[in-house]
């Protein structure tokens, strides 16, 4: 124990690793509901990528389970640390390295987070485009967990805005995958085999984002429809309009309640409206010029009223910005509101009314709450679940994965299997599938050190 | 044999399995150059997904080497299969299963063509828009080399576009990845892990396509430049007007003249620009309504004359089509021409003077021939070597590809690595990555029937 403590603290600086009383609550867990802390052995403050290829090598040669820690805010449990194992925490690697405006690309360290990047970014004119709700979020973590949100329509999510990384590998090598350049074909494409691992292939030290011209001009338009059978039928019609939305969001009329509430948002919408509204749908546009952009909203407004909008608002600047936050803050609201339990199930976008049929069932006949919103566009499923009963928690949890598992879906569209749902990625699975993911995790981790019960049960 | 045939033809059935006299020369090779036929022992022409499952069981059972083929238009080799071994072609298997209006997807087995596809897509309005030169290859063989070609730089390439796969692993299990959405964290994205693997690591027997809305306006802009740093300056300025152009592309001064005469295209460019232009830009834009085209193509030469162009010329329907049909067709004319190679190096597109700054040298040096065309938004090459000397060709082209890697490039764009480049991929990457992509090559593929001595040595 003392001799570990030694070798890594001979790695970082004793000032840079952490043991025991030392170290604080926040390493002990990530913002995942319903999953206890767990305090680590060592917490290690690397400050370069041969000092994290360093740690893992010793963490190999000494079978110590190693999990990396961004700023925390993930959502499945993968990055809360192992009892008796070392934490690697890249708050020290928050570098922005380049932001190259030939090549429109960003050479980031995995600590910085979505807003110190956007900030800078934006004196460039540049935006890396994917916007998960918490923008206090790290790269690293977003590598970790292909974070989405809600401009995955237009941009895709993390896998699409990822050129290249480097990467510490559990037996010490530092590799570099892929490249400022958009396309390749030379050999497996590793950078896309390391997105979305969330820490249990290899440790990132550096990532190569794509930049996108920033349009100034953003409209929003809310529409209140009937029930989400027609906000369904409506989300294709939008999409196939090529105006490019930039945000296709649907909001359940509970859903609206509650976070108008709490962000003590007006919108204007008349009570015999909201009576009969169970479904919002809020379509954001972006533009190069404040003309092309009212011609977008108008022609959106239109087409939504023909597709059986119950009116349509657009909404105005201030407005608009709390909406789209106060939705980012659905998380936050659900908690408040007492959420035992967060999913975020992604299903093809046309079977959300009957994904949410079952939802609706599955609720009722568990005698438990589920309400919720979601990515419209992608069919990304945003369920909040109050259940304190753990037990039929669990079993409402797998009922709505099964649900979307069996309507051709997946179990999390970006918050990841993390350490909670490890045990039900397994039993819902294809097993020839988790087996050739445990031998592709083995081809980059022999010994097995990298996030331990992480995806894998 | 006689019983290895046996085995085939049981699965397949005897009309569907080729040995022999019987096996056609077309089998023999793709089309990369300079790369001698090999005819393989069996050809299998499967019907179904649970067949080509069962040939790989029988192949891996039996240790016969395996090579899918799709329409056998593939640059690198990787069709090219082994005289010991089974051909899987999937001519077969090319149907058309699903166009989803709701999602936006096609479902399609591995054999259908680009031009196929598209033509079907029309009649919905919609568009997959993965469009490299060549409209007969196959929608397997551009999973297989994650085919990229001229509209890149606005819809990105294969990898980017494919959401799911059916796929037959060595050991005959059929394995789904993805699905009907463009976003997930459930595991390792294996979808992407298998775009790109050039055959080497399973056998696609179905896509799931990310459909576009079909643009109605396309407008093309073609510029000559005094060179072409000029016209590497120019074209961040064009990416970053967020003008979002369809395709970006460079062509020198000769083979601009090489595919105008092919072509036989009167562009209307007077003799004296044609002197001392030696680059050409040509940018191609699209628009939902003719008039927004017009204001973006007008934007886009006033840009182009303000970063130094010697005239801006507005092609009209059929010259830009044939334009843009004879760039296509480059190959073609390299071929014509007697190129005895040709390569698709991938750069940071702000590199590009300098790359073919030691293009020049390297031709220079070995008194080699070496002409070409490029992607210039996203900084892939496309030259033509003539030199039929093979052992200077090897020299060249060694030398132009250590060029691109030194400057944070890769071998291929889009073409691949193959057999033909197999031995320059290992002298030129990193070893530890090598070694990382032959245990994840051993993870699907334990016997390694799957296409040996392609990408790996």
């Amino acid at each position: 124990m003392a001799d570990m403590a030694a070798r890594l603290s001979g790695i970082v600086g004793a000032d840079h690793l952490l043991t025991g009383e030392a170290i604080g609550e926040d390493y002990a867990h990530d913002e995942a509901l319903s999953n206890d802390p767990v305090k680590p052995a060592y917490v290690a403050l690397p400050e370069t990528a041969d000092q994290v290829a360093q740690l893992l090598k010793t963490a190999t040669e000494l079978g110590i389970p190693v999990t990396a820690r961004g700023s925390g805010s993930g959502l499945s449990g993968a990055a809360r640390p192992r009892e008796d194992g070392l934490l690697v925490s890249f708050e020290r690697m928050a570098a922005i390295l380049e932001i190259d405006t030939e090549n429109h690309v960003a050479v980031v360290q995995p600590g910085v987070s979505l807003e110190d990047l956007d900030g800078k970014l934006a004196e460039h004119g540049l935006v890396y485009p994917v916007y998960p709700g918490e923008l206090s979020a790290s790269i690293g973590g977003n590598v970790g967990t292909n974070a989405g949100g809600m401009r995955a329509i237009k941009y895709g999510v993390t896998r699409n805005n990822v050129l290249g990384l480097e990467a510490a590998l559990a037996t010490g090598e530092l590799i570099r995958t892929g490249g400022k350049f958009v396309k390749a074909s030379t050999g497996y494409d590793l950078t896309q085999l390391i997105i979305g691992s969330e820490g249990t292939l290899a440790l990132v030290t550096e990532a190569v984002l794509k930049l996108q011209p920033r349009l100034p001009h953003q409209g929003t338009v809310l529409a209140p429809f009937a029930d989400l059978d027609e906000v369904a039928r409506a989300v294709p019609k939008v999409v196939a309009s090529g105006l490019g939305p930039l945000i296709v969001e649907y909001i359940d009329g509970l859903t609206m309640g509650a976070i108008t509430y709490r962000a003590q948002l007006q919108l204007g919408i008349p009570d015999e409206v909201k009576e009969t509204a169970h479904a919002y749908l809020v379509v954001q546009l972006e533009s190069r010029t404040a003309d092309r952009l009212d011609e977008d909203v108008a022609e959106v407004g239109e087409l939504l009223s023909g597709l059986g909008a119950k009116d349509v608002y657009v909404l105005e600047g201030t407005a608009a910005g709390k909406l789209i936050d106060a939705r980012e803050k659905a998380f936050w609201a659900a908690k408040e509101a007492g959420a035992d339990d967060i999913i975020d199930t992604v299903i093809p976008r046309a079977s959300l009314p009957q994904f949410m049929e079952r939802v609706r069932a599955i609720a009722q006949e568990n005698n438990t709450f589920v309400i919720g919103c979601g990515h419209a566009g992608d069919g990304n499923v945003h369920l909040a679940v109050l259940q304190k009963d753990s037990e039929v928690r669990e079993r409402v949890l797998h009922g709505l994965f099964e649900a979307g598992v069996h309507l051709g879906g997946a179990i999390s569209g970006e918050h990841g299997i993390g350490r909670k749902h490890a045990e039900r990625f397994a039993a819902l699975t294809d097993p020839a599938k988790v087996d050739l993911m445990r031998r592709i995790k083995t081809a980059f981790d022999p010994a097995g050190v990298l996030n331990p019960g992480v995806l894998f049960d």
